[in-house]
């Protein structure tokens, strides 16, 4: 055990005076009493301020009371237990008092007459302040059928200066009575209850009630209308609606609405970056969502967020020194809610070099708009521009632990601007390319809509850019096995990776069509399954790309993400034998401890072989090696070129053919 | 406002039944009454667990109701006040009620009498009942003089399976009677009370309370006691009882006692890893606990948390593949209390080459225990020892964003062995260095102690590895002065890096003394100045390394670090105008955003310059910039070597002595 002593505990400031005997300060202030003799307040030492600190997952002191009245059977109960698991899941703490809990022991010694039912009432009142005052959201349900009665309750709170919300479930008499869950309204009916509220007890209707929920609204309704309430009435902040939902996703493309007025805008514009295909890709990236809540191209302090700690921090436009103040502090925060940092490996940013930097600089500051075109179409507009130096070699080490130019991904930022240039964007319309494939480019919130369609209850996804062989077929069903064993509708994504990517890997256009063949074939279910494209362009970034991949997916809805040996890797160039450039199994390993990835699975890729005996692609077995056979990426390509088929089982044949078509016709060129 | 629709809320299990009218369903569980006509026992629709899950900061439901009895001026209410000041200050949600509070609301409608006084004790104990379901510790304090009473406020939270604890404050009628604290007892005694429990009401001491608190102890004290008691009783977690304290250090020394076995295995060991000088101080941080609360040298999951995202982000042992089993589990986690990531931008490894690799492992493991020796001598012992590759082009490009072989940290990583050895390090005794300055090298709980005594209630720290001219000086008086706005004793730890530099800086014998020379020169306070030597070596690391720096001194107990314009920078090596390697302002910048350095604040370094009209160091002031010239360290030098005095003002005369004296003597060699 950890030693408690005098100065564990030295930070309290000690409530006992030097001098003084030893526990009762008689300097603790007091209120005189105003009813009982001998009795004066005493403040808590603890505010309310102080307690709200250590309560739920909201800053600010939320302690509210909040009331509902009603007949019986008119859903009070019902609404307020809704509620109260609607703000337990929110992280706002809460506690539900009813009357039927209360009477069996706080009020076990009041019967209903209408002395009784005051007291009642009192007492739940004097309680729920205290647990108002404590920092919860105490909700309060109980007929409560004296207006008297519950302007007590509503003053006992206002002297303390407690929030207090009268809600009135109404309810008519004939449908409560219908209802009648507990056989009360029967009973009274017969004499068999006496003083039965509406019946031969009258129910006083709030005059002015805070709110009013109407029989008709369902109880997701009604607790709907309640939490609307509660965020005008600054109890629950906006951000916490959020987690009632899955994140919401930030798109960047503007409404049909706002589509002319912004055309028209661009076409007026000075100023202009033309993208290239790689930028374009990026820009998809943003406008829909990839990499939401991200605003835009990152200014500075994104960029240095995502380069030195790998998340998305917060969305703070300026990236000022300590004690600095912000000279652009006109443009605001940003405000889309951000719950918590967001893992973000990969600096997400629009080059320049110095002569567009001298162009779009007026007098020490960037132009307020820049159009950014591609191929000569203004497409998206830059607003609040920010130009910072792209320190390429530096960008490039961190980011790929390389700076050798003979890879890619290195190469391209070795060749780009020495400038970046950040700022909140609006994107005219979906971008889309027009080969054939758009109908597989589904944006994240598209792709919730279709798997929600799906009934989809868990989504696990593939990442890829290679042809599927029999052996990815096989991971992805035993994903799914073992997903049934916990979720009744497990959906597979399967998301190939549509930008860029080196010369060697498969054109796009082919693996589409070489996973459609793995599907026809019914190697994976077309029941189970969604084909879609991945927009981002490839980085060939090992570790640190893993996690663009698997973050990127979050906003599909993505549960689970199946990580293979040596994700997102690629031969280091200065290695003559072709070794990897990332240690094979970092990728796997960083993205398991990767913050900001919280509520993702993350599924291990196990290694499948053909199995030579069995005849077919099977998890490899090391017990047994000499039965399994890896076919390399390579001699699958020799194979194809040279119109061999590979053995039996290794891939679907439909798949197989469209991949040989494609390996002959580049053997032709 | 996000838009709230059926949508929003549809992860709630809707409570309502699909064909049933609406708001009330008839399915919800009831316990059968056995008191009241009527009602019925409604089951709330969140759980504890789920509750507890939004209250404070410490996992699982920890609600329970600690019950407070004793007479009156026996010292209850304080205690439980400082109590519940405690616990929220340790993120346990509690709430207090005592008899006065409660008197004027819930009560009020109650007097003395015996029946009155047992109704007043049976509905505080509902309401701390409630509180205690709800998921808070529910503080009751009341004389509450009778056991059947007591008993009966037991039995209440028995039934529902919630703690409940009976604490008897005991302080003897004659000493409550003399605390007399509102004249209650002279009243009584004046016969102008009736019923004052002691004098003409009977007290009945608890037989067997769960905890007893006399009047001998202190507020203070008796917290602590009860403290001790609720983590006996599982209520408070011992890793709360660390956020009344600073953050208990880690220090890797075995103690006296410990020490001749440790030698004595030492000796014995047939495995031996000789350290180099770098290695032996980085042995002295973790020692010390500069890099607290790491264990030793990183295991590859620290040192990929380290690289990836510049944090320590747990102390589990083994890096495993998502799913993977640890097949040394039995080594047990590190159950060292961590409170959430640290930052650790800088990776602490000892690297081994592939010869010493094969010599500490027998049939693939790595042998159980490993001598680390300095100049032939064993002075710790590593255990559990991991090894893992050391990727030095990697680990460069991502922990100096340059591979450049000129830059001196990157120098010590290329040439380093290709593995490292990670694992449990005990350390034999202090480092020492016997260079006459040992007396300037204390330990992060050493100087805790040090600040203790002079009454500091704010640290400020200045990192140097430099001379001190005027313009530090001033800044460091600087910082103090607004520190006293806040603070009471701001106490300046002048803290210069005692480890490696590279040849061209200082010696840090020389630094020390011309740092003496300025404080006996009263240029900073002797008062409110310490003096002591940070053992880590320079990196030359630039944004990375300042964290580090930042970091490191939390351990000591600082508050407020000092960041200059490119901290911890160095000159690019392949610039030939000497550009600096880093952009200047990206240290402060990546500083003030860094994660896992809460509570540190970051005090901007502003620019003092030669102020030629005022002859002496002052805030640079742009407006009048011809009038400010800047002392760059080759012009100070040159004026040194020369044996030229610096301009009036510049440097305290005593200090720019020892600083000329040693660079006349190197010059002469």
């Amino acid at each position: 055990m950890a030693p408690i002593n005098g100065s564990t505990v030295s930070p309290l400031p000690s409530p006992v005076s030097k001098n003084g005997p030893s526990l009762t300060s008689p300097t603790r202030k007091r209120k005189p009493s105003t009813i009982a003799t001998n009795v004066t307040m005493m403040e808590h030492s603890v505010g309310r301020e102080q307690r709200a600190g250590v309560l739920g997952q909201h800053e600010g002191f939320r302690g509210c009371t909040i009331w509902f009245t009603g007949l019986s059977g008119a859903g009070k109960t019902t609404v307020s237990f809704a509620l109260e698991k609607a703000l337990t899941q929110m992280g706002i703490p809460c506690y539900g008092l009813d009357g039927d809990n209360v009477r069996h022991g706080l009020c076990k010694n009041l019967g209903f007459s209408k002395e009784d039912r005051a007291e009642n009432i009192r007492r739940v009142a004097e309680v729920a302040k205290l647990f108002a005052d404590a920092g919860m959201v105490s909700l309060a349900s109980f007929i409560s059928p004296f207006r008297a009665d519950r302007d007590s309750a509503r003053e006992i709170h206002k002297a303390l200066g407690l929030p207090f919300f009268e809600v009135y479930v109404n309810a008519p008499l004939e449908v409560c009575e219908e209802r009648d869950p507990r056989d009360l309204y029967k009973k009274a009916r017969k004499g068999q209850i006496q003083g039965m509220t509406g019946i031969d007890s009258a129910y006083e209707p709030p005059l002015s009630p805070d709110l009013v929920l109407h029989h008709k609204e369902t109880a997701l309704e009604a607790v709907n209308t309640v939490l609307e309430f509660l965020v005008r009435q600054g109890i629950v902040p906006e951000e916490a609606l959020s987690s009632l939902a899955p994140a919401p996703i930030r798109e960047l493309t503007v409404t049909p609405e706002e589509k002319p007025a912004l055309a028209a805008e661009l076409a007026s514009l000075e100023h202009e970056v033309q993208l290239d295909l790689v930028e374009l890709q990026w820009l998809q990236v943003l406008a829909e969502g990839w990499a939401s809540p991200l605003y835009g191209f990152m200014r500075e302090r994104q960029y240095l967020q995502s380069l030195h700690f790998g998340q998305m921090l917060d969305l703070k436009r300026k990236c000022l020194f300590p004690g600095e103040e912000d000279p652009n502090a006109e443009d605001g925060e940003d405000t889309f809610p951000m719950d918590g940092p967001l893992n973000q490996s990969v600096p997400i940013v629009l080059t320049i070099d110095a002569d567009e930097k001298a162009r779009l600089t007026k007098d020490g500051r960037v132009v307020s708009a820049i159009a950014l075109s591609y191929e000569g179409k203004r497409i998206a507009m830059l607003r609040k521009g920010e130009i910072f130096e792209h320190r390429r070699k530096e960008r490039s080490a961190r980011q790929f632990g390389s700076i050798d130019e003979r890879h890619p991904g290195v190469a391209q930022i070795l060749n780009a601007g020495e400038f970046c240039l950040g700022g909140d964007i609006e994107v005219l319309e979906r971008i889309t390319y027009n080969d054939g494939i758009d109908k597989f480019r589904f944006t994240p919130i598209e792709l919730r809509k279709i798997l929600a369609e799906k009934n989809a209850d868990a989504v696990f996804v593939f990442q890829l850019r290679n042809p599927i062989h029999n052996g990815h077929a096989l991971l992805m069903r035993e994903t799914r096995a073992k997903l049934l064993e916990k979720y009744r509708n497990p959906i597979l994504l399967l998301h190939p990776l549509g930008g860029w990517t080196k010369d060697d890997d498969v054109p796009l256009e082919v693996r589409i069509r070489q996973h459609e063949a793995v599907i026809e074939e019914g190697l994976l279910g077309a029941d189970w399954t969604v084909l879609s494209i991945f927009p981002s362009p490839m980085l060939y970034g090992g570790p640190t790309e893993v996690q663009w991949h698997a973050r990127a997916r979050l906003a599909a809805g993505v549960h689970a993400y199946i990580v293979g040996r040596d994700p997102a890797g690629i031969a280091d160039p200065a290695s003559e034998s072709g070794d990897a450039l990332y240690e094979v199994t970092h990728g796997a390993k960083v993205l398991s401890m990767a913050p900001g990835l919280s509520h993702l699975e993350i599924v291990p890729f196990r290694v499948a072989a053909y199995d030579k005996k069995a005849h077919q692609m099977a998890m490899f077995d090391p017990t047994r090696k000499a039965d399994f056979e890896f076919i390399s990426g390579t001699k699958m390509r020799g194979l194809a070129r040279s119109g061999q088929t590979p053995p039996d089982g290794f891939m679907a044949p439909k798949a197989w053919n469209i991949l040989a078509a494609y390996y002959k016709s580049i053997a032709k060129q």
